[in-house]
């Protein structure tokens, strides 16, 4: 883990990201409950997984935005565009 | 939701999915911790964010093996290849 | 490479997915060409990269239907569910 | 397609990416060549497949990387930053 003091997350979109989340989590424990059921059905539990990953997605893009907006676009004027090129670039080999 | 009540999810995958779900969950909230940060990084959060995603994937993996082996393979047998092949499919366009 | 002299893929899936193999190099060879222009811009290219993508989906998704259908859904009565069942999900990780 | 007169492509990563479009629509025609053969097996035409979209997603790194490095990261300087953060969002939203 990185210590950028100075790169942080705007405020409205950490309240958003954790809104989210919290349906996320609320999400799992639904599988969760599904899964103590022994009549559960694969093909059932395969959608909620990529639900919560959809819904993942949706706080990634969040996330994304913010950061390419407040800190990706002005990184030639702070003098670490390098630096913050290449942590994205290693971020979406991930995908 | 479908109700197949003959194809269920095998015992053990479904203790195993629950074990890893009950870690996802564990990961989802750390990641609300993180947040309660305000000063957040959002390279940081991506990466978790990307995690979490790559754990539910290995659960979805697990249930999809566990789906194929024991419905999909014998569904000539079982005289429902049509309708299994078709929800299949339906799930690899999420991706 | 395996050699299953048994399980081939259906003659109209075969010709299906070449009649759109060679629309996909078309499209490759047109991002060739917008790549001949000096003024090419990036996000033009990327969004031609990712209908190329979207593309080789397609052809993918009509083949994964065929292998499912025609030899995934009798593995059971010819005895190889094992091996197929590995074999695709072997296929699942690179995603 | 818009036309961003300013935003060009650097010459390096144009060639790059042309020699490599060059080796992706010889894959796609040795796939060709592959379905040409009645015997032709569904799963290591799905492999073949996936490796061609991971030579694309190659190209696509290059291409995004280049763009991140020449145009983003400047963007709050040139004046265009809320668009050229819109442009590359819906961008990675295809995925």
């Amino acid at each position: 883990m990185k210590t950028r003091v100075h790169l942080h997350l705007d405020p409205e979109t950490r309240t958003e990201a954790q809104r989210r989340l919290k349906s996320v989590r609320g999400h799992v424990e639904g599988i969760l409950r599904m899964l103590d059921d022994e009549s559960a059905y694969c093909v059932d539990v395969l959608k909620q997984i990529k639900a919560v990953e959809g819904a993942l997605d949706k706080v990634g893009e969040l996330i994304l935005r913010s950061h390419l907006r407040d800190h990706v676009v002005t990184a030639a004027q702070r003098g670490d565009a390098d630096a913050i090129v290449e942590e994205l670039m290693e971020l979406f080999k991930y995908r």
